[in-house]
């Protein structure tokens, strides 16, 4: 029991993890942990919109997981273009000693979950990566562009990061996004 | 489609409602939109421990709504002694009108569940009660009673609101927090 209250103490760190978007009407910036589920309530809503036969709750549990590396690297923006590879592996190395915290077979469970989720190939972590890719998009677009805006991202490079994904995990959406994404170009929202 | 971005998005207000509990090592409140994902958590790291043989992603998905209808009412301490039915009236409306935003499917779902929580009965939902009383009290245990401190909560208070939901759905935990509360107690960590 003691192992399972070490790590949950553990992941409250995660609520300290800033990212670039703020929440609507707020000041602050969101945090890694109130994003993740804000991402699993978006899956459960848009399972029936998955591009393949998925099994939702193991995309939940994906999507709860998948930003606990955070917690020892913090959050980098999805569109710097950075040493990608080097972070990945300090993410890894972050999830390994976390879920280590915890009895072996729940460090096991979780971490087999976030490694799904940065592999990529199953239906469910296709899904969730749509998902996770579309929260902060949806919020720029319903806060003229904040993050896009104050980071000096253009509609050219979201449209390069995120169509590929959004398309393949849940072609639904994208065929939304795309619209509305041309509409915040012309409106401006984006920062260069 | 756009009902349920207009329903992600509405969500998102779960992010600016505040909680008494501060995350360790942060001087803001927690709210609750990052709690939900916490407990979500605990659940999924706790269910070898349940009381009975339940069904965990249920009990995930449980907890993800159970907090939502906050978004009209706002959060009120567990240890108030108000009038609860009244507030309980206001969460069920708050909720009909949140989920009331999706296409029909999906909001009765969601509602579903939340009613499952409030009504308490099943082990899932029993299971889910036992982890929400929980994880303040973990947080408190860490933060040298800091919400207790401040509000004025004595240890009979919380014990007697908190143990027979957790003794029922998670007796291991009980039997972990009990000694827990003891020595908290001996140290001067309550309010009252």
């Amino acid at each position: 029991m003691q192992q399972i209250i070490d790590f949950i103490l553990e992941l409250d760190k995660l609520k300290g993890v800033t990212r670039k978007t703020r929440p609507l009407g707020l000041e602050r910036y969101e945090n890694s942990a109130e994003h993740s589920w804000q991402i699993a309530m978006l899956a459960a809503s848009l399972a029936p919109y998955a591009g393949s036969t998925i099994d939702i709750n193991r995309v939940i549990r994906m999507l709860l997981v998948h930003d606990i590396g955070e917690i020892d690297t913090g959050d980098t923006l999805v569109y710097a273009e950075g040493d990608w590879k080097e972070r990945k592996a300090a993410e890894l190395a972050a999830v390994k000693r976390i879920f280590g915290l915890l009895p072996e077979q729940q460090g096991a469970a979780f971490l087999a979950l976030w490694q799904e989720f940065e592999t990529g190939e199953t239906p469910e972590a296709r899904f969730a990566h749509a998902v996770d890719r579309a929260m902060p998009v949806l919020l720029n677009l319903a806060n003229s562009g904040q993050s896009w805006r104050e980071n000096g991202v253009s509609h050219e490079r979201v449209v390069r990061r995120i169509a590929p994904p959004i398309k393949d995990g849940c072609p639904a959406l994208w065929a939304y996004l795309e619209g509305r994404l041309e509409e915040a170009l012309q409106k401006g929202w984006f920062g260069a």
